[in-house]
């Protein structure tokens, strides 16, 4: 039985296409550098993110905690939204891997108040640690997209106080498609960027790391010591080569999607969607229902559809690739059926 | 020169009676646990707060730390008030020696929030680090005494989901003074307790760490790894038991004081006290003045009068032993000239 | 134009039969555990080893510094010779993500002495850390194969001491051909394993990570922690599980054709190899000749073979299952052509 | 009742002259830097090792793991003697404050053997941790004092790679006394250097770093994140001034006094000494008898003579300022008697 899988953009199957390019992928030993569909897949990347260079990481929280351990000195003062992955679902990686400390501040939605924001840097005192790295999000884990001039603003700010700000780009093109912009034009605010090639774009394993070349050389060599020097890598950067040149258009229709969704469930009695947050592929909504969580999870389970208990009090229903419109419907009016 | 030191408690000198003590101590090599002195200073300390044991260490830092690396596993998550002092003003050491991650949470003036606090423990998930700790500060360092209540409530949470609570006690005794209870009224809502032998009490050097026996135990072999694994040190208890025997009753006069340096700093034009948080010896105030800080932080010194520059705005003067209230005319009378 | 390689096994090609695997693998989202290819794997891991489970890693490092990661706690000691792999090629991870402290022991060729293995396990004191494992490593990065009556002994002294034994198996299955033994027969005296799909298995990416149920659980957690929580993994899976059934069985070949290699290059005048230490696929010679190594490098280069230049003045070729008995011929014949 | 306490050096009591110093040390908050004696002791630990600037610390153990932290990167490697106090009696504590990775080399009773040192020197390869630094003992914890020419000799190979040089001198005064030099004729040969106020100068509790300015200025501030900024430490200063300005030139005899204790117990039948090895005030030997170490140390201690049981099956008395020729008589025949 085929499901319709609803609980995150992770589960996305690769594409036929992605198959067959990696049945033919050209490969090489990466950790010596001769693997051309890697090093084609870190050329393109670069270049779509404006950056000197990038490198191929086997997720996403590894690239952020690589990021992490590249930018900063053991000891430094990391500020970054509250409510961010890095803090929320990255497993306290940052306390062990680049042993930073995490200053958390207060988020609008996901945007950074540019004023507490620049209140956190430290100054010069025998009592303080040094500031090392801002992290932004974009899309936020909310399902939300930055405004540009939100990580403009944070940008100047960390320039000023010459900090380098690293994004966390796991749904990059999610949010260059809602903006309508070109990756480059979110990535210029950043020094660094990590971006997936999995969830949204379909790849089956992989992110990017980019940035300036000094910063991508230091990198590589972290990488190692995490584990993360492949070898014939190049098969899986194959299906991220067939994710950038052909995916991210597909986000498009994920969005409408999405829109679509959360307008339909809304039309249903007790269910309160956060219909203004629908910015990528995401779907908050809440059910005013005296039904448990375990009981409508399996009942959509029993119907074919995967998905997640609540979080919060919150569902969280996500399209992808792989869910159709008529899909979309049939979710509709499963939940519909079960609710009355 | 004599100066009058209003830059922290932390400047006090040793009293006679501690130099006396601790030219008599008597002393043993304290890592074979020989010194006679030190252990009656942390058998008295562990009475004083109705722990099983307790452990000299160097300075408040250095207790503070030493506890979260002895209740947590390394990639843990602590929760603790955003502005505390663990968080502002050691260093970023949590994340180099205990290796955890910082989880703070907003305070009403040093109040963890009891609902937000139970919201940040973490359940049980693949993506989740696991809490290892709460960290509660009594008196805050905003010079704030904690309630009770809220005190007893973080600590009802903390036991019903298994997690321990380490108490940042620097200045325990101020608070115990200011609550008009003993000391082991405020740590029986606690595991662990660190509390300060100098600042207040006026002894040279030295904190000591409270807790079960077998978090002793623990604690006194990763205070070795630490490099606080110190010789003779019954040098230095001496003046301790002093500090625990002599000193806390003189804490009282010092409140007095400093509610007394408040409200005459109230009469002076243009000078605002926050009157209301002058729970122990810290009186926070703003000028409004065109002069700068440097010139008024001169202009005192000139008087014979050490202060610190503002902080956030705020100017922060703190009594202790060795300010009479004969001082505090002066300081008042100084200011007051150099303002008008 | 297709080069001969012989600077490591890790270079080995996919396999045709891997490609098709690949190509047509059962996925899933790993991180839910919904991957059947990737549970296939492990399962099948699990059972060659004779233990409870596995887990699949992106690389040899990743698995051998996950092991440390899980055994012990930050500050432990790590007995492990004096030049393996952990301490040699693993850029210094212990030190960052497990946080140990290493322990060498000199070796045999490989072979930890018992005598001196035992010595330096630590007793009770405040001055020392807790011994928290002892690391093996066969086949050795050396070439040799440690005999099972070692490893028998150090896991002995380790068991009397209840401290674990991780073998650092990446070779795993050059060890078990070499002993003609199954490949339980070693693991039987380790309480955790690491091997390699890639390597002479030929698989694009991959090691599995195997022990006791709850040693895998909680390494599964510090493999997200660590980045490696990867998503459609079924994908490289599905070549791990055609290394793991029909590759094993071929390094039989390889070893065969190391030793004719060996033997060959001996008859080539001013060349010296160490006969009696081909026990897998790796040759190691000197060569007495006025030749620097770039120049050798280059000419073999020139005739379509890769070499690495001398590590401490020795010469290291490694074959293959991309290396044919023919190949063996061609690259004796170059080198003879080159140094004449 | 006082007993003669031949365990460690590191039990002696303050003299009464160091307790008078105490008694009128004039102090302040050296966290300000406030401290005028804190201050004296600094400028005259720089002056007598011919560094830049120094730095009080609570113990040997903080200096070394300080001069750790200070020198290197996280991750670096660093080459020490197998069997110095740094890998043997500092509880792991370079794994975790420094987070190093040891790299041990073979020493001739402490020297180092020049050629394995540079052996063990890392090159560039993306498999290698950087060698960050070389420490080096002197006086070693076997008792024995290092020649000037091997510590040349080492300190030209880490110049030559441009690695720093960091000295353990907890007995540094011991070394410059046996070798017939001021303590600057062996420091010159070390980047940094950690010396002893306590142990043979009697101190009661503290040791110093010493280096150029830069170096000293970083570890100022990552003493404060170990805990190591005290207050009021001019009372200890106090002490070690008298440590250093009259306790020194007291070493001669306490060497005397060894050699003496040496020489006389090698007269006791069954009991041989390693005389060649008393540099210092460290006496080894062996006793041949088939009493138990518990006997030997009860029957010791009801004599009045505290010492420790055997390692690794050797005995070792030390002797001290609080140790006169008369004690060293009644030493030997107590000893001779309960052998009888």
């Amino acid at each position: 039985m085929k499901f319709i899988d609803l609980r995150s953009d992770t589960v996305t199957q690769p594409t036929e296409a992605m198959r067959k390019a990696m049945f033919e992928a050209e490969v090489g030993d990466d950790v010596y550098g001769d693997d051309p569909t890697v090093n084609q897949l870190e050329e393109l990347s670069a270049k779509i993110t404006g950056k000197e260079a990038a490198l191929f990481v086997p997720s996403g929280t590894f690239g952020n905690q690589l990021a992490l351990f590249t930018h900063c000195q053991r000891g430094n003062e990391v500020i970054l939204g509250e409510d961010c992955h890095i803090i929320m679902h990255e497993v306290g990686a940052s306390s062990v891997i680049a042993g930073v400390q995490l200053r958390p501040v207060r988020t609008d939605k996901g945007q950074l108040d540019p004023k507490e924001t620049e209140s956190k840097i430290r100054g010069v005192d025998i009592h303080f640690p040094e500031t090392g790295l801002i992290c932004v999000e974009n899309a936020y884990s909310n399902g939300r997209v930055i405004p540009l001039e939100n990580m403009k603003e944070i940008y100047n700010i960390a320039n000023a106080h010459n900090i380098p700000v690293h994004l966390d780009g796991a749904r990059l093109f999610n949010a260059a498609t809602y903006l309508n912009v070109q990756a480059y034009e979110i990535t210029k605010y950043c020094d660094s960027v990590m971006f997936a090639l999995s969830k949204g774009l379909c790849a089956p394993v992989g992110s990017v790391l980019a940035g300036s070349k000094e910063f991508i050389d230091k990198a590589r060599k972290k990488r190692k010591l995490m584990g993360g020097g492949l070898r014939q890598a190049g098969i899986l950067a194959s299906a991220g080569l067939v994710a950038l040149n052909d995916m991210i258009e597909n986000l498009k229709q994920d969005h409408e999607n999405a829109l679509y969704l959360g307008k339909e469930l809304s039309t249903i009695p007790g269910v309160k969607v956060r219909l203004d947050d629908i910015h990528i592929s995401m779907v908050f909504f809440t059910i005013d229902t005296a039904l448990d969580d375990s009981i409508i999870v399996n009942e959509m389970l029993q119907r074919g559809i995967k998905i997640n208990p609540t979080e919060d009090g919150e569902w969280r229903f996500v399209v992808h690739y792989w869910i159709s419109r008529d899909n979309v419907d049939y979710i509709v009016n499963s939940l519909k059926s079960i609710l009355s």
